[in-house]
C-alpha cells in the first residue's frame, strides 16, 4: 500500500529487535498540516513530551518510530535520548530536528541502546526512503501478531493509516500508535477537529486489558498535494481508517481469538453509555465467557450493576441481548441457552445493552481473554 | 472449630450441586446484635433486598446461604422465591421469617430450583444444627478450592468468621460472603461502627479481578453470651479476623498462585492512597509479570500513570520498590533484575509505592493472574 503523494518512509532495523525492522521515519517532503493526540498517562514517556512540542509548534513534517523499548520512566536522561534520536531521524530525512515527532513502544524503565540508534541513523541517507504502509506498520509492530493499515479514498485524495498495539489497551483522551496520513489539502484548525471527532469514537472506545499506556499516540499530516476536498467526506474517510484498525487492534488484542463489540442504547447521555459499555466490553468474566462461549450472559448485568454511581439505572428497564437473541428481562430456557452458545462461538461477538435511561448510544471495541495473554504477558521481558 | 457460644448452624446438600453440602443456616439460639454491609451492585440480587430488610428491622438472628447459584436478574419470581427460601430456613430454625438472612452466589440469572429447596428445608429438624465454622465454610464454597474460617478470642469472648469467593471480587464498600460470629455483647451502634471500620480496611481493599459481585454480604452477628469486652479490642479482633479472611480469599483468587500486597504510602488523602493501590493491584499486565516472575516492573510505574486526574502525582517524587528492593527512581542494573526476578519468584509479592503528595497510606489485597483464571471462567456454567 503506497503513502499518499507528498510523503516517503524508510523501515530499517537497528537491533532494537533480533529479527525484522525495529524502526519506522515517515516524513512530508514539503509542508503540511499536523494533528494528534496523546496519552493521558502520569508516566507518559519522553517521546510524548517531544511529540507534543513539536506538534504545537505547527511545522511538524514526520514522525520516527522506534520498536521494543518505550522510553519511559527513564528520567532526563530518557528526554535528552528521545530529543537527540528525533534530531538524529530529521537529519537523515533533510528536516530540521523539531520539524520531526518520535513515538515508542516497548518494555517500561530501561534506556535506549542509543549506541545502536547513533550508528543506525548516522548512516541513513535520503535515498533509503521508499518504503510502504505495509511496511511501516510492521516495523512498529511489538506483540502485534500482524500489521494494521487501512485506506480510503475521499475525492482525488487518499487516506492511509497504520497502527499498532494489541496490550496496554485502554486509550484515555488517546491512542495506541496510529499515524494517519492524507494528501488532502485541509486547513490546520479543520483537521484538529476532524481528526479529535475521529479519534473519539474510535480508538477511544478500545480496550484490550484495561492498562492506558504511556506511549499513546495518534497523529495524522495532511500533505495537501492533491488538493482540498470535502471536509465532510474527509471526516468520513478519517473516521473509518481509524475505526479499521481500531477493529483491528481489537481483532489482535493479546491473546484474543474474537473481536467483541457492545452497544449501549437509551442511554442518559454519552458519557453514561460509554461507561456503561466499557465496564461489559473491560470484564474479565464476560471476557472469559465469550473466549469459551459459555452462555453466562448473567455476567453482562453483573457489569451494567458495577456502575453504582449511576443510580438511575433501573434493572427493571434494562434489556440484554446477544446479537439478536434476548437474553433478559425474558430469561432463555435451555433451548435458548443452546442458542446463545452457538451466538457465542462466532468470531465476533456483539453484545447490545438497553439502558432506558435516555437516547444516547455508544459502541465499544475489546475482544476475549485467553490464556494466550497469559502466556504472552507473563514473560514479556525474559 | 466450634462457634462462639449462643449459635447452633446446620450444613447439607439440597441437590444444587453434584456432590458436598450446598447449603448452610446458621442461627443464634437468643436474642442478638447484628451489623452488615451489603453490594452497592446496581443489580443486587433479592437476596440483598431480603437481608438488607430484615437486619434494618434489628432482630436479626441468622442467616441461610445458598450455593452455586446467585437468585440474580431473576425478576419479581426470584424476589418471592427469596422470601420463601429465608422463610422455610426460619421455620425450621424455629425463628420467624423476618429473624432470618439469605445470601447465595453462584451463576447469575437462574431461578432457584425452588422443588428441591423446599423438599429440603420442610423435613429440617432442630436437632440437625450441629455443624461447626469449617463445615459452614465448605458449604459456602462455588470455586473456592478450599474453606475459610478465622478466630480471634477477645476477652472472654470469641470472634468467629467464615468467608467464601474467589472470582467476581472487587468489593464496592462491601464484600463477598463473610459471617462472622462472636458471643461478646455488644451495643447494635456499637458493633455497626466497629464493623463497618474493620470491613473498609480489609474486605473492602481486596480485588480478584475487578468484577463486582451482585451478591456481595458480609455480616456480623453477637450473641452476648460471654458477656462485654472492652470495645477497642473487640474492634482490633473483629479487624483481625476480617483481615485473616482477606487474605485467604486473595491466595484462593481463581486461579491465584501469589497474594500480591499493594501499600501506597505518602499520599494526598485515603482515597488517592487506595485508588493508586488498587490501580496497580488490579493491572493485568502487572498481575501477569507477577505471575511469571518477569522483573517488568515499568508496568507498575505505567498503573500509577493510569490515574490521570491525580495530576498532583509527579513521577519525579514517586518510589517503586519491591520487597526491599528499589526500581524508580534508581533503575535496577542486570545484576537488580536478577534480584527483582527473585523477589518475584516467593509466593508474596509485595509492592511498595511512595506518592509524595501526603501522607496517607493505604494497602490492597490481591494475587496474580495466570491462565488457571481463564479455564475456571471461560467455561463457568457449561
Amino acid at each position: 500500500m503506497p503513502l499518499p503523494q507528498g510523503f516517503v518512509a524508510h523501515t530499517g532495523r537497528a537491533g532494537l529487535r533480533d529479527v525484522g525492522d525495529d524502526l519506522a521515519i515517515v516524513v512530508a517532503t514539503g509542508p503540511c498540516t499536523g494533528a494528534g493526540v496523546f496519552t493521558q498517562s502520569l508516566f507518559a514517556g519522553p517521546s510524548i513530551e517531544v511529540s507534543r512540542k513539536h506538534l504545537t509548534a505547527g511545522d511538524a513534517r514526520g514522525v520516527v518510530v522506534i520498536a521494543k523499548n518505550a522510553n519511559v520512566a527513564t528520567g532526563s536522561a530518557g528526554l535528552s535520548d528521545a530529543y537527540e534520536v528525533a534530531a538524529l531521524a530529521a537529519c537523515a530525512a533533510g528536516l530540521d530536528p523539531a520539524q520531526m515527532l518520535i513515538a515508542s513502544t516497548g518494555v517500561i524503565g530501561r534506556r535506549y541502546p542509543m549506541d545502536l540508534l547513533r550508528r543506525y541513523l548516522g548512516q541513513l541517507q535520503p535515498e533509503a526512503f521508499e518504503a510502504g504502509a505495509g511496511q511501516v506498520a510492521r516495523a512498529m509492530m511489538t506483540t502485534d501478531t500482524r500489521p494494521k493499515t487501512a485506506e480510503r479514498t475521499v475525492g482525488g485524495a487518499r487516506v492511509v493509516g497504520v497502527a499498532k498495539g494489541v496490550g496496554m489497551i485502554e486509550p484515555n483522551m488517546a491512542t495506541m500508535l496510529a499515524f494517519v496520513f492524507t494528501d488532502a489539502a485541509v486547513a490546520p484548525a479543520v483537521l484538529d477537529d476532524l481528526w479529535r471527532r475521529a479519534v473519539d469514537s474510535t480508538f477511544n472506545c478500545l480496550s484490550v486489558d484495561t492498562d492506558t499506556s504511556t506511549s499513546d499516540t495518534a497523529v495524522v499530516l495532511a500533505s495537501g498535494v492533491a488538493g482540498p476536498v470535502d471536509p465532510a467526506a474527509l471526516a468520513v474517510a478519517l473516521r473509518e481508517v481509524c475505526l479499521d484498525l481500531t477493529l483491528q487492534l481489537a481483532r489482535d488484542g493479546e491473546g484474543a481469538t474474537k473481536l467483541l463489540t457492545v452497544t449501549v442504547h437509551q442511554a442518559r447521555d454519552d458519557d453514561q453509555a460509554r461507561r456503561v459499555a466499557k465496564a461489559i466490553v473491560n470484564s474479565p468474566l464476560v471476557k472469559t465467557a465469550v473466549h469459551g462461549a459459555d452462555p453466562n450472559w448473567g455476567r453482562v448485568a453483573m457489569a451494567i450493576g458495577k456502575n453504582s454511581d449511576d443510580t438511575d439505572i433501573d434493572p427493571a428497564r434494562v434489556v440484554i441481548r446477544f446479537g439478536e437473541l434476548e437474553t433478559y428481562p425474558s430469561l432463555p430456557d435451555e433451548d435458548g441457552l443452546d442458542a446463545l452458545r452457538e451466538v457465542m462461538r462466532a468470531d465476533h461477538v456483539d453484545i447490545d445493552v438497553v439502558l432506558g435511561t435516555g437516547s444516547a448510544e455508544s459502541t465499544v471495541y475489546g475482544c476475549d481473554l485467553s490464556d494466550g495473554y497469559i502466556r504472552i504477558n507473563a514473560d514479556y521481558t525474559t
